[in-house]
């Protein structure tokens, strides 16, 4: 018999059902990603493969920008799918609505190595600071509603390239997923006078079937109603709704346990791929008290059954206290 | 440059970016589907395969249950994601809600060929008929709150089979994308006191520049803001919200312009992977002013850009108005 769940901050259902075949995605990284990775635009030494940097952090004060002896590096998307120049020009189109693609695409090359086999909670660190450094300047921007920060990790979860590497896109709208988080959290909190992901947390702790991981700061879960296999969100205990106002201390704990967490799914699901994201307050909607920043992982192991595309009608065969089981056991 | 276009229903915004590279779904159907079909458990012969049949339309009035002859076949779903056996059970988990996945999941097998070069209005007619009769027996299930319609095509598309199959899905609650054109639906009804699909129709056909098919009662149009390439809705002229209570004379209007659309795809696309689906009004919601029966098809090219799947902002590479150019101008 399979479960229907509601999941509480948007109100969507999804189906868990154990005893479901698991269609796996056939796609590999040796099918879509060459051997040969000398041509790869975000080593080191092929930096003019690339657009001019951005930002670069180096232990060599002597460096010059565009050259190797980075340790990380942001640059504009060759293919953006938003360009910084020009003007929005909202306009009608009879019923319709339209407005250019004005935003920024940007790519933050996470590490020189091509391949790396172990990380630390620095290198966490680095990125997530990075990021940080580049929402503070775009947000001088008064034509961008949202900026995302996103991975895609391995061909399964349609990343472009092998390199390590995270994207940040900068949008003049709100989308749509998180417009939703923020109505639902309204609701919740126009009934209730708390915030939903501060009752998340709490529940999770006290329940513990679902947790993954906790430190001081931060626990990982595998959400009640998660759409994916081994779907876990990293959700800070303290209420804040700006990921970018995140104190420097805070983001030492958040980095321990990303480490933690992707370490654990490395070893439980034999490196997988994954799309990770972090949601956070639209720009212009700052310190919002029923909105909560937080972490989305999810692992692309199953492939999604037809009707999830049209419906929003997610069916999960891992039940989420199953995954946590598996990622709190190990290491 | 890209575009941002707002989808009028719902209110979600999809980029329209004719300039960007288009990463094509790798996986073909003679990588999933067997070269022998004799092991098919939809073509005549292997009725003992599945379980007992429903429903079966046969031309001859001898013809036994569960055996050949039949020109068309309702079957449960062996692997079903609802089970009809059990009652609800809702019922609270501290902060979270949760039911039985109670509800019926029926194939139908819409011929009895295993490959089907052409086909004729009249196929499409007896599988909408059959879709209605069913629809009409379930709403006497009170336990149930909507009843999808979908098809998959294709391994591209995550069809399991390859005979070609419809399925129905019925379920105890409303699936989200529904309420959301519900919720849309009824919002743009209180500002103009007319149903946002109507007004719909009324512009593609006065643009043209989208339409893609028309007959007396239906067109067929790459909406405004497709979130896919070469997305094709199926929108009827006059105004319903049940897709079960269209007369039979409209129906056969429907199927005609359905073989139109699936023979233009078939023609431009060759034989693309796609998945339908019949978005219609809640069981318990009759006769909506606000709500309009509609076919969605999205045909599966491209792979999803990673944050398409956490956001809900889709990246379309084919504009609608150039899709709909090439599908009006083919056979």
């Amino acid at each position: 018999m399979s479960e229907l769940r509601r999941d509480p901050i948007i109100g969507r259902w999804v189906v868990i059902d154990p005893s479901r075949n698991f269609n796996k995605i056939a796609v590999s990284d040796s099918d879509v990603y060459p051997k040969d990775h000398s041509g790869c635009p975000f080593c080191p030494g092929n930096e003019s493969m690339t657009r001019p940097e951005i930002l670069a952090y180096s232990s060599n004060p002597k460096r010059l920008p565009n050259t190797p002896g980075w340790n990380l590096r942001v640059i504009p998307n060759n293919q953006p799918i938003f360009a910084i120049e020009g003007i929005l020009k909202k306009r009608a189109e009879g019923m319709y609505d339209r407005m250019d693609g004005i935003g920024a695409h940007e790519i933050i090359i996470e590490t020189a190595e091509h391949e790396v086999k172990t990380r630390t909670p620095e290198n966490y660190e680095t990125v997530y600071k990075a990021a940080m450094e580049r929402i503070k300047d775009l947000r001088n921007d008064t034509r961008l509603e949202y900026i995302l920060f996103f991975q895609n990790r391995g061909a399964a979860a349609n990343a472009v390239f092998e390199h390590p590497h995270s994207q940040l896109l900068a949008t003049p709208i709100v989308p749509k997923r998180i417009r939703e988080e923020i109505n639902g959290g309204k609701n919740y909190f126009t009934y209730k006078e708390r915030c939903v992901f501060c009752d998340i947390v709490s529940q999770e702790i006290s329940d513990e079937t679902r947790l993954v991981a906790e430190n001081d700061l931060f626990i990982a879960v595998c959400p009640y109603a998660s759409r994916y296999p081994f779907e876990t969100w990293i959700i800070p205990k303290n209420h804040g709704s700006d990921f970018d106002a995140v104190p420097g201390k805070d983001i030492i704990s958040f980095s321990k346990i990303s480490q933690t967490v992707f370490s654990k799914l490395g070893n439980v699901l034999d490196n997988p791929a994954y799309n990770v994201m972090i949601h956070t307050g639209p720009l212009k909607e700052k310190d919002l008290p029923y909105y909560h920043w937080h972490m989305e992982i999810s692992p692309r192991l199953a492939r999604p059954a037809g009707f999830e595309w049209g419906t929003g009608l997610y069916v999960n065969p891992v039940a989420p206290e199953e995954a946590a089981k598996y990622l709190r056991e190990s290491e």
